[in-house]
């Protein structure tokens, strides 16, 4: 497992909760830099979500929570009252960081409500109750992402090699990641599990931090260029792939990374298992199908110089989507953090096979 | 068209022949310069082989051809015979420029046998003839491109968008290139064909030759990361990929930059028609199907910092094959300069539809 952690609580005296910082690994400084940032100024958070030193919407959240926490403790406020009051302003100024993280204003909200409901306390409790409250939004968290990783493990074997694309790794998360969840532990059993890891351009996330965070927690990884993903399929390598989610429709649709289309495709064309591997959160129940997902579009400049030199044409018209949707069909499974849905989906993505039932929304 | 052309002869003075020098435009410079090597000096040449500032088979032997044509003029030869044992001793240097480079040896014999046949002449004629033949088989091979397009515009209709990988245009020939010839056609005939280029990692010869050498022709193309081929296939954008070849077996199964299989396959999900485009030279009749093609793998630094840029953890394994194979039931037609082979290609190589027959080897 990573023994680096993306986002962790960090006391001022071990042994002690508070007073203390939050400690967030600079993932821009990534794979040639590991540094941390760790800070218990507001404004030095809201930058680290802000450049995405921290990604990920589950380790945004828990950096923002721990960062609304730890700037708490340095308030000097008269009464419980004014404290609160604070916090929400805390809280609403990091909610201006990235404006459509969902998981960022959740999380902020969570806070804002765990001051709130102590308003009756002394503000020395407020202080230790939001510093529990942010651990337990990265405790909930990790074991979300365990609980993904326990599921999905079942669809592996000892000996398995996996592709993967982007990264749903423990970088994206507090602790394990969604898509490579398995793969951690499987590794905690002892089994010999391979990955090979798409570069997945244009930000090459694949290059920078799958390949770097299953290096440093000791897995069997292999960086290819995306388009080598089709012959380590042909030279039959791979026994599965798995990729996380942004959003999955209630059919079964699948929003990702661009290019985790194209993977599906090419999985099913030699008979290999595709999995989507993402929290229940994920689930859209409102929109029937992948059709109605817009396609966000990205500028230019991260194709054509995204490596801090110019690689193609200065007027070169390009088309870079951010993301695509797989079909239901090329799905094999969708695991979240309440089991394993298969097809249809439609009927299983509320009742997962392993867990308990999902609210129906 | 493209305008600036890849390699050319450059009389000294206008209206005469000789002397001159070979102009060769310097590919390692794009697309941020257009710059070009002019010169007579064979070591000069040889470098810009070996460094691959001239690149594609077919250009690379038309500029071999006038290398040894334009150091040729500058030898002061006592006599004939001691002229011909010269320019098989320049032909003998250049062919150390790449060792594996098959055009190459065969454009550099054919001047030494040009000079042979010759050596009962002047000294100044064996020169001229030298002249001759270089700027024949520069010719030859602009005709050669020529009748691929003229064929393969055949499969395209007026309005078409199409999709290419890596670069087989003019910059890889000495003039319209094999899978971009058609395109060129098209646009001499006043058609409108849009064309996607994939980047066509990790030595992005689709962005920085193929969209810059389509861009000056005039033509309307996208730059689009590897990955995001399958989307635009998906978005119903794509009547056919055109793509090269660097070996055709007797069955059809055709070996090509890394990526080709993958948009094949992609493009066979899709309907979309999936062409080859390559010279007969490229047939080899004495290998039954691709799969005894041997794949030849490329080091970890293209891809890990191929950008002038280290953009994956340093002690990372890579896997980056040079090329892959694509099987002949993907391939909708293999064009070559004598018509159009298509399924069965056991057949159909030896006699394409549209041109005469090929000799069976």
């Amino acid at each position: 497992m990573l023994s680096v952690k993306t986002v962790e609580w960090v006391p001022d005296t071990p042994g002690r909760l508070l007073p203390g910082r939050v400690r967030i690994l600079d993932q821009t400084l990534l794979p040639d830099n590991i540094r941390f940032i760790e800070t218990s100024d507001i404004e030095v958070v809201w930058r680290a979500i802000r450049t995405v030193q921290v990604r990920g919407a589950p380790a945004i959240g828990v950096a923002a929570a721990m960062g609304v926490a730890a700037a708490a403790q340095r308030l000097d406020a008269p009464s419980a009252t004014a404290l609160v009051s604070k916090v929400a302003e805390l809280a609403g100024y990091l909610a201006t960081a990235r404006p459509t993280a969902v998981n960022l204003f959740w999380a902020l909200d969570r806070m804002k409500r765990a001051a709130a409901r102590h308003a009756a306390c002394l503000p020395a409790e407020i202080k230790e109750t939001l510093v529990r409250e942010a651990i337990r939004i990265r405790d909930e968290d990790a074991a979300m992402c365990r609980a993904i990783g326990e599921h999905g493990v079942a669809l592996l074997h000892d000996g398995d090699t996996i592709l993967t694309h982007c990264n749903a790794g423990a970088l994206a998360t507090a602790e394990f990641g969604t898509a490579l969840a398995p793969v951690y532990v499987a590794m905690e059993r002892g089994w010999t599990i391979r990955v090979f890891a798409d570069e997945t351009r244009p930000l090459l996330q694949g290059a920078r931090l799958t390949a770097w965070e299953l290096g440093q927690a000791g897995a069997d990884v292999t960086l290819i260029c995306d388009n080598v993903a089709a012959q380590v399929m042909k030279e039959s390598r791979i026994q599965a792939v798995l990729v996380g989610a942004d959003r999955i429709a209630a059919n079964g649709d699948t929003a990702n990374k661009i290019g985790t289309y194209g993977v599906a495709v090419l999985a099913k064309a030699h008979g290999i298992p595709f999995y989507v591997l993402a929290p229940s959160s994920s689930f859209d129940f409102s929109m029937p199908t992948g059709a109605t997902i817009p396609i966000e579009e990205r500028g230019a400049e991260e194709v054509t110089s995204g490596f801090g030199k110019r690689i193609a044409p200065r007027e070169v018209k390009v088309y870079s989507p951010a993301f695509d949707v797989t079909p239901a069909d090329l799905i094999a499974a969708i695991v979240c953090e309440k089991g394993i849905a298969k097809p249809d989906y439609r009927l299983s993505l509320q009742r997962p096979a392993g867990g308990q039932a999902l609210p129906a929304e």
